[in-house]
């Protein structure tokens, strides 16, 4: 089997990430062998290597969160599932690998005929866009709400989720290039980030009053966020795509007072009772499952070429998610 | 009489602000004639002239905002005050001057035998420390408060007021030279802003939990008071001393929660109901009559010197508060 490990954190994340080969090794007793089928390579991941995130595993570690996986064999005396069954890995499992050994009661049945990629990015992405929408400002039905960073993971799921629930996206992309993809997935405004942002806002939207923003990028695209705001407005900082803390004027949080608040999805976990967790991924499931909630996919990897994966995972301009597809021989 | 006017903002307070020589008015029917004793200069003065304030008067404009009388001649039929009463001048009505006409309906009383120079700032400064002490984290004896900018007349109240409810501050100023005034207006840690912060306060208060940081700087600043924040803290920015936006890492909004808010007092003045503004400004006026809470005096200059006093309230390096004190030849 293959899996991708790393002794040290650093800077150039594929430098850090590497794949080792070592034997498969057997279920044991109560145990399952599942063969890993899809696993993302998540903005937190690469923030894991690169040992920015909140939260760091000792080292040496196992790279990836969350991903899909087949059962292949069952130990003796397993119980719970079958062979052949689609399950979600257990979240923070080290998912980039070819296989893992674990207890069946760690793994969640998915719907057999959904598609494997797109579930396989369930656990991280989708439950923070909805969080997002629903934890910080009451939204109605009518109300809009603007998010940069919007053609990221994120971002795509918020335009999907705002939509069914009657919530206005407007939708700040980096680059033109990426307009487009945003208004294809059913995103109501989409302009570039730049100059007098608010007062292209408030041209686009016949001046609505904006609640909520979203922020995934940090530095000045926070302010330009800010600046959109009504006044006692939200803006939630969830990313930092630019690298930079984020900036916010007191032309908005004292003049306007506007609110800043951060979200992370980790802490969220921790709090959030087990019935409100499986109330959200049972929405999510069903929605992936039945296709109405996707990510697109730029590319998909190997294992073995992990490097090249990450290093993808980390570059500017894609469009969609990298994941991580062992190959199974068949 | 004379009064500092200006017919235009721009980046350099002193270059448009001037003052100019009028005849002094007589006082009409019902109005009375005041003599301006002293007015400060505040932070909020000089971002009104250069054009940063979140509130801009039209031009032209005279300056001021607050400041103390003495009652100087009764128009014909008015009531309410005698002369030589000492009052609170109308607040936003351009106390840059020697003389004023006014109703004495819009004039507060103020006790004959307190310090008029130290009455002069009650409206903007003391309000301001004492709310920021008590709108948004519930504060009780023997917790920690966190602010920069300590030796700001703000910070000076902040100080005090805190010393009286037995809250214990942590004061972070700019240069060494302002921690001894700090200490002696009762601060119990002074620290110099700069690397490793975090560390040095956890050090000084034995690892206190603080749940409110207060920020009159903005930039790097801010993150490095976020920084000392408890998990779920609240940093409330209410200046603008570095000219920066604030900045604010996911570090502290995102991974320990932390919350950024911004306070105005203009705001406060609006939305408080006429009991709340009385009660506070009563407590206020006593503390200050009774020499209970005051404001270091950098410096005092008459009218006609409006450009250089006002080059010196926007100067770093001050040991407090910059007055407009008219000279009324004895």
């Amino acid at each position: 089997m293959l899996k991708a490990v790393y002794e040290e954190r650093g800077p150039v994340p594929e430098d850090v990430i590497h794949a080792v080969e070592t034997e498969t090794p057997a279920p044991g007793p109560g145990q399952v062998l599942v063969e890993v089928v899809a696993a993302p390579i998540n903005p937190s991941d690469v923030l894991t290597l690169t040992g920015d995130y909140g939260m760091l595993p000792p080292l040496p570690a196992q790279g990836g969160n969350e991903g899909v996986g087949r059962v292949a064999a069952l130990g003796e005396g397993a119980e719970g599932v079958s062979e052949g069954d689609i399950v979600l890995l257990p979240v923070g499992s080290g998912t980039w690998a070819s296989h893992m050994v674990t207890e069946p009661r760690r793994l969640i049945p998915l719907p057999a005929g959904a598609d494997p990629q797109q579930l396989s990015m369930i656990t991280v992405n989708p439950p923070t866009a909805s969080l997002l929408l629903s934890e910080f400002v009451d939204l109605q039905p009518g109300d809009w709400v603007i998010q940069n960073g919007a053609n990221s993971g994120v971002g795509g799921y918020l335009v999907q989720l705002a939509a069914q629930r009657g919530i206005r996206t407007v939708n700040v992309v980096r680059r033109e290039s990426a307009a487009e993809a945003v208004k294809a997935a059913g995103g109501d405004v989409v302009l570039v980030d730049g100059d007098h942002l608010a007062e292209r806002v408030a041209e686009a939207t016949g001046g609505a009053e904006i609640r909520l923003a979203i922020d995934a990028i940090g530095g000045e695209a926070t302010d330009h966020l800010a600046d959109c705001l009504t006044e006692e407005g939200t803006l939630v900082n969830y990313g930092m795509m630019s690298g930079e803390p984020c900036m916010v004027s007191p032309k908005s949080i004292v003049f306007r007072d506007v609110r800043v608040r951060g979200f992370w999805l980790a802490k969220w976990f921790r709090n959030a009772d087990r019935d409100r967790q499986k109330a959200l991924f049972g929405e999510l499931t069903a929605l992936i499952a039945q296709g109405k909630l996707k990510a697109r996919i730029h590319a998909t990897y190997d294992v073995g070429d992990i490097k090249q994966a990450v290093a993808e995972a980390n570059a500017g301009g894609r469009e969609g998610k990298v994941l991580v597809c062992p190959a199974h021989g068949g």
